[in-house]
């Protein structure tokens, strides 16, 4: 392999991803980067099985050791949510090299856990955006195609356009930020502009996690919320009677957190990528 | 009213109560106790609707406030779970009186978060149990018989048969203690034996939710966790392939907090009543 090809290793330290969809992005990565494509390793550890997980905590985590420690992979890229990257937090963290530190990390929903407690251990390059398997969602190749042009070209413009060099950004599920409160995973938001979205929670469940988030002292210094997209929320019984921006406005409100609008986030296509602190061009 | 009559004022400061439930339990109590029934209060704001809650915050916290600090009830009774005390409980407690310390009170479910929030702040009577509402359970007039048993003769044999004056207990449902970690609400459990139940959660929301618990640093001092019924789990998909007792026993593990078995709580017609602290009769 010439050094000049990016080489970025896919684990899955949630839910298990299909062969057919690590498939398809090696074929769109090729068809995007004809001359010289990025050098994708899709771990076997993504397709294995353990119940709800890709394989069973042990074997997660040493898929992701595996990739993160190795200086051949200038990134890993978070195949999938769905749930199970808290369970290896504990474990994995500690064994995390300054190899590891170099690296990028590209992913988003229950990945926030990982992404939360590297941010928290110091890592600089951390970034919440689309997965390989965005690829299945209708259109799915565009939030791919920004993946890519994230970790192979560091395109600015796959970034979420509010995002600056100027203050310090992070992004998260809703859900996966208020289960990571009060746990070792829990980064200082301190002073940071926090995007949020979510997938598939009733309005109730909504309001709870950000009551929770509103209501932890230590988030009471972030900067700001940006509320992303909540799309497929199931019908509420009854009717909540209040959208989610409704939602948000309330408990920023009530915190005392200012409230800055709507963020171009979310379990979709159009998902664009924020880091995880403060964003800088890279070469 | 003489006053050996119980008083008991009923509130609903989350989800609306059936006007004929009140009317259920009203029956119920005047069967059980002929010669000197209790007093049951239903406030009127039980029967509001505001969306998914009786009546809104503002309304809510008023009728609240209006039970606890009026010293001719003896009790506080939460008339459902449903979603949406922790909307108040910035609002309320600072206005609880010394009036309302001396108050017993006992509700479950969403009720965990203004119970944890008074326990916090030093509340001795309060206790995990059944409510009005769970007379619509099938052979639900038993639920609510031992709720009154428990209110208004003290009954011991209402409580869980693991309580005892020589060790603090506490109770929750583990959605709701998950997310008042880092809230305002969060009571310090260190040397408590804690239960927890829950009810129509999948197994990898039970499994979060108990990461969080667990991973918490000041939980990692209670005496121990007791696991309550988890009924009405729907399906994981994919097939989560462990029960909620092996995920109690999992997190208990991990985290080196004793698990002790299982609690005889849950939503359901036999969940036995939990005080918060230590449980003393009284006479």
């Amino acid at each position: 392999m010439g050094q000049d090809r990016v080489r970025i290793g896919v684990v899955a330290p949630a839910s298990r991803l299909e062969q057919t969809t690590a498939d398809s992005v090696l074929q769109l990565a090729e068809a995007l980067y004809p001359a010289r494509p990025p050098e994708l390793y899709f771990s076997p550890q993504c397709f294995l099985s353990s119940g709800h997980f890709a394989g069973d905590d042990e074997t997660r985590a040493h898929a992701f050791l595996e990739v993160a420690n190795d200086e051949r992979f200038d990134a890993l890229w978070f195949a999938r949510g769905g749930y199970g990257s808290c369970r290896l937090a504990e474990r994995l963290l500690p064994e995390l090299t300054e190899t590891a530190r170099r690296k990028a990390y590209l992913g988003y929903s229950d990945a926030g856990f990982l992404l939360a407690g590297m941010y928290k251990a110091g890592f600089t390059r951390l970034a919440h955006g689309p997965m390989p398997a965005d690829i299945g969602r209708p259109g799915g190749d565009a939030a791919v195609r920004r993946a890519l042009s994230f970790l192979v070209e560091g395109a600015a413009d796959a970034l979420e356009a509010t995002v600056s060099p100027n203050k310090p950004t992070a992004a998260f599920n809703i859900t996966v930020l208020s289960h990571l409160i009060g746990t070792m995973l829990e980064p200082d938001l301190t002073g940071h502009i926090v995007m949020l979205e979510e997938v598939a929670e009733a309005m109730y469940r909504i309001d709870r996690a950000l009551f929770q988030i509103t209501s932890h002292a230590a988030m009471r210094g972030v900067a700001g919320i940006m509320l992303g997209r909540c799309s497929a929320i199931p019908a509420n019984q009854p009717d909540f009677q209040q959208t989610e921006e409704d939602v948000a406005r309330y408990w920023c409100r009530r915190s005392h957190i200012p409230y800055l609008g709507r963020a171009d986030i979310g379990h979709d296509t159009d998902n664009k990528i924020v880091p995880f602190g403060r964003w800088s061009a890279r070469g």
